[in-house]
C-alpha cells in the first residue's frame, strides 16, 4: 500500500573505504499519482505524495484542461495498492477540453501516427506573457538561498526539487516541493491557484536546470521572470525568448546569468508599500 | 529547423549586483525525438540529439519493445523542424510486443480508463536480477568522480547528467550523457547493447538522483548494481531491494551510503587479469 506521507526513515551502511556503520537516512517517496477528471484518468506520474491537490490543479491548468481551478469541482484522494488517484470533476463546458488533451496526447505516446505527425503533435504554441513586475539584481541574485531555506522536505532528504514564487520586494512567498522538478512547478500553479495569487504578479524560482517543459508551464500560467540555480537549455532559452519570459539561470548568491527579455532585472524599484 | 548539434553558444549578461558583462555560455540543445518502429511513432521525448540511435535502442529495450538490438533493422535519422525522427524497422516476431505496448501506454496516459485501471497499468512486474560482479569499496566510492572526468557535455555547459559503466577493476568503460538523466541511461543502455557488451558483468553509475524509473530500467537491462552521486526515492530502494539490486548512493569520493543487497561490495576483489 503506498501512503500520502512525502519520506521515510530508511536503515543502510554508510560506507568508509575503511569502516562501515549503520545509519538511517530520510528518503523522499516517490508514488504513482493517476489524474483522473469526470471518472478517467488522464495521466500517471510518479511524484512526492505531498501537496497532491496542488499538483492535480496545476496538471490540469498547465495542460489546458482547465483556465481556472474553479472548474475543477469535488476533489477527493483515493489510496490503492498501486499508487494514488487524485479525482475532480469538471464544469461541463471542460469535456471538450479534455477530449481535446486525448486526441492531442495520442501523438507523443504513438496509438499510430507516424514520426513526423507525432512531433507536431508534440509541439506546443505559447502565448506571449504580459510586460509583469520587475526585479532588483539583488533579490534575483539571492533568490535561490532564499528558496534553500524553505526547503524542509530537501532539508530531511537532500534530495528533492522545489519552485517558489518571489515577490518583488517580498522574497519568497509559496514553495512546493517534490522529487521532480516539473512537479514541484505544477504544485506552485496549483497552489497560486488555489489561494487566488496571479502567477503574472511574481518570479518562479527553481533548484533546476530550465527545461523546455518548465518553461511551457510557465509561459502559460503567465509568468514573466523564471530564475533557476543552473542553466537552461538552448531550446528552453529560445522559446523562452519568444515568448517573452526573462530567463536568469546559475543564480547563486553572488550573480547571475541573465539570457532573455533582461528589462525586467533592474538596479533599483520603488515599490509600492 | 532543430539540428542535431548536442550543444550551442548563447550570448548573455552575468550580473553582479553591482555591474554587468556580456559572455557567451554554451548551452545543451534539447530537441523532440520521435521513436518510430515500422513506420509510427511509440514515445516523443525531450533529448540532447547525441548519440540518437544509442537512445533509440535503449528505449526500446528499456520498454520491452525488443528484447536484443538484432531485433531492430534500418536505422535512419530524419530531421524535422519539429525535431527528429528516428526509425527502426522491427523483425516480424516483435510487431506482437508492439501492440502490446500500445495497449499498456493507453493506461497511464488516459485513453480513457479509470484511474484503478491505469494505475495497475502503469505498474511493472521487475524481474530478479543475477549474481552479478563484485565491486570495492574504493571503486564504488571514486566512481562518480571517476565518471566526472568523461563528460565532455557537462564540460562545457555544466548541465547535463551522464550514466556510465563501471566494470571491476577497469574503470568507467562507457559514458553517455543527456540533459534528463532517464535519457543518459537509456542511451549507455542502447550503447552497451550495440557494442555486444553484456550489462549485467558491471555497474551502472549516475550523476543523478535514482528514481523508480531509473531502477525499472537497470533491472530490465540486468545491471546488478548502481551507484549515484544522489539518493534513491524510498520506493526505488523499495524496488530495488526486491530485484536484488545493489543500491550505493550519495558516493562521493570519500565514502557512500549502500542501501540494498550489500554483499556486492567487499574489501577487496581478486580481479582476473
Amino acid at each position: 500500500m503506498m501512503g500520502t506521507r512525502a519520506h521515510s526513515s530508511h536503515p543502510g551502511l554508510s560506507v568508509q573505504p575503511d569502516r562501515a556503520v549503520t545509519v538511517h537516512r530520510t528518503l523522499p517517496e516517490e508514488v504513482a499519482v493517476a489524474m483522473v477528471f469526470d471518472g478517467s484518468s488522464a495521466a500517471v506520474m510518479m511524484a512526492t505524495p505531498a501537496d497532491v491537490q496542488d499538483l492535480a490543479i496545476g496538471f490540469a491548468l498547465s495542460e489546458g484542461i482547465v483556465t481556472a481551478p474553479d472548474q475543477l469541482d469535488g476533489y477527493e484522494l483515493a489510496e490503492h495498492p498501486n499508487g494514488l488517484e487524485a479525482r475532480f470533476w469538471l464544469r461541463e463546458d471542460r469535456a471538450e477540453a479534455l477530449a481535446a488533451r486525448r486526441r492531442f496526447m495520442a501523438g507523443p505516446v504513438g496509438c499510430g501516427l507516424c514520426g513526423i505527425d507525432s512531433l507536431a503533435a508534440a509541439a506546443r504554441d505559447l502565448p506571449k506573457v504580459g510586460d509583469g513586475p520587475r526585479f532588483t539584481r539583488d533579490e534575483v541574485a539571492r533568490a535561490t538561498d532564499m528558496l534553500r531555506d524553505q526547503q524542509p522536505l530537501h532539508d530531511q532528504t537532500r534530495a528533492t526539487h522545489a519552485a517558489g514564487l518571489l515577490l518583488p520586494g517580498q522574497g519568497i512567498t509559496l514553495v512546493r516541493e517534490d522529487v521532480g522538478r516539473h512537479n514541484a512547478l505544477d504544485k506552485l500553479i496549483g497552489a497560486m491557484a488555489r489561494q487566488g495569487m496571479d502567477p503574472a504578479t511574481g518570479a518562479v524560482v527553481m533548484t533546476s536546470r530550465l527545461s523546455v517543459e518548465l518553461v511551457q508551464k510557465c509561459a502559460i500560467a503567465g509568468v514573466t521572470t523564471l530564475i533557476a540555480v543552473s542553466a537552461p537549455t538552448a531550446h528552453a532559452l529560445r522559446l523562452a525568448t519568444d515568448a517573452g519570459l526573462t530567463l536568469a539561470a546559475f543564480a547563486r548568491g553572488d550573480g547571475f546569468d541573465l539570457y532573455s527579455n533582461p528589462y525586467r532585472i533592474v538596479d533599483e524599484v520603488s515599490h509600492v508599500a
